[in-house]
């Protein structure tokens, strides 16, 4: 289960959104075979394709090979699941067809405990997963801006990279995107924790503002802080030795931002789903599992918690 | 200092809001010499006098004694402190011409560290302080809604009750209000937050939402539990010990009061000054002066702070 993948991989895309699309479209301009399971806005995707823009370049793919159901995929080398981790219920019924023996599921979620979940139905020894640094919309059924392409962070579920993550990273780098192969994807999860759990949720919790008022506001600013070192404290028991001035780089990081809106706050007030248990709660239940107090994290969580419970409330009375 | 108020004292009322209209309207009632500082709604008061409606009855003061400033008030054996605390800048100018030797200045308001700033302008030997229940709106100057008239705590700042603090006790009671004088005001206060502290705090951070709301959500009624216990700790360092099945109680309460809105969230709403310093504040820095951390009461603090800050700038672009 360490075979190395093919020159031109059989490679499904599940989930559309500006991240699948994304990438799959660099995939299929690199000359790939890539399978779209596009569930909304498909007729759109096969009438025009997908058009990327970035800061430096426009392309348009006309035709893409896009399907409804991940059967009439069948079986592929590389499976990039880029739904969001709340859509995971569905994997146990998307994945099984995708799946030969060597095939490698790679999860582009954000968060913490988001290969699990794909493990469990198709066995870890299967599973990569990845960090996503990247600035990315879709403004239409396959129309993606992506204002900043970034780096993707790439590593095995649960081990050390092996040949196959090395060869996945060169994939993507032959398709043009910046990749690296890493050997803790874990502790790369916490270390993207130690950004999203204070700005994502201060951003929401505190009324829906930007990264530049959380740094203008003493208290939010410091109540950040005690968030990051929650985090610190955590991972550490989990292994994962995080410097304390790597907190500091997320401040110096984040005043370079200015006016600058979190992920989670777009989707917010988009009305779109947020991965609550990912970033907020999975981090509680670890961090208690292991007794490290999290009292700023976990009122955070419950507070946001009950945010979109309103949110889906207020939806429903519409 | 502790000399005994007089049969019919003079009263000064400061602040003719819910609260002063009240229990002022009480006190003429039953035969005070009751002047109040009235400074919007001056006419109205002057035009009609003051309404008052309970549960049981309804009276009309045809004429009150009002006045737009303390000089022209003067001396008096009782001032009663009621404007709120954010406007206790006033309180340096507003006090002084009220005073004679054995003044005695009463503060209804809520909170921790409301005797100190009265203390700092008159002395400490003139203050009391009241913890009062009751729910009372004013729906238009001098109309008062009382729906529950409840009960007056009253103490002596920093020391046991004394003769006088007994009298200003039956000077309430003779007035048709229920009113205990106690030895220790400020344990009363301290076991006030713990009701104010997470329930008028959460119902604001959770985004606008009544007790009952609170109490269905797992998540926020652990948390609430979780801030009592915070407040149950420091005021334990302080010297107050408060049993904890004193927060068992406040869950009961809160259950029979169904889709209750805390006052605070009624002021927030409504764009009225909230007790964000002595409710939240305050405890803050009582806490950490003696090392007690409060980390869920501190993140509360905070963003309730930019809370409020969002809605003054709101306010200001309108």
């Amino acid at each position: 289960m360490s075979a190395t993948i093919p020159d031109k991989p059989r490679i499904a895309i599940i989930g559309s959104g500006a991240l699948g699309c994304y990438y799959g479209a660099r995939l299929v301009k690199a000359g790939n075979d890539v399978h779209f399971l596009v569930r909304t806005g498909r007729a759109a995707i096969m009438a025009r394709g997908i058009r990327v823009k970035t800061p430096t370049e426009r392309f348009h793919l006309k035709k893409v090979q896009t399907h409804a159901t991940t059967t009439e995929i069948g079986p592929c080398d590389l499976v990039i699941v880029s739904v969001k981790a709340t859509a995971n219920s569905a994997l146990a019924k998307l994945l099984p067809p995708l799946m030969g023996p060597d095939t490698i599921v790679l999860t582009l979620q954000n968060g913490l405990g988001v290969e699990e979940p794909v493990a469990e139905v198709v066995g870890g020894e299967h599973v990569l997963g990845a960090i996503c640094f990247i600035g990315s919309t879709r403004t239409a059924p396959g129309v993606i801006n992506c204002s900043f392409p970034g780096l993707v962070m790439l590593g095995e579920f649960g081990r050390p990279a092996q040949a196959r993550t090395r060869e996945v990273a060169k994939l993507f780098e032959t398709a043009g995107v910046k990749c690296e192969a890493q050997d803790n994807l874990e502790e790369l999860r916490w270390k993207k924790l130690v950004w999203n759990v204070p700005f994502n949720g201060l951003a929401i919790a505190a009324g829906g503002i930007t990264t530049d008022v959380i740094m203008a506001d003493e208290g939010l600013r410091l109540l950040a802080r005690r968030l990051m070192e929650e985090i610190l404290e955590a991972a550490a028991k989990f292994g994962h030795a995080i410097p304390r001035t790597f907190m500091d780089l997320q401040f110096d990081r984040t005043a370079k931002l200015g006016k600058y809106e979190p992920s989670s706050l777009i989707d917010y007030h988009a009305g779109r789903a947020i991965e609550l248990e990912e970033i907020w709660g999975e981090p509680v239940r670890r961090a208690k599992s292991v007794g490290v107090p999290v009292p700023r994290l976990e009122t955070l969580y419950w507070l946001i918690k009950r945010l979109l419970a309103a949110r889906k409330t207020k939806k429903k009375a519409r």
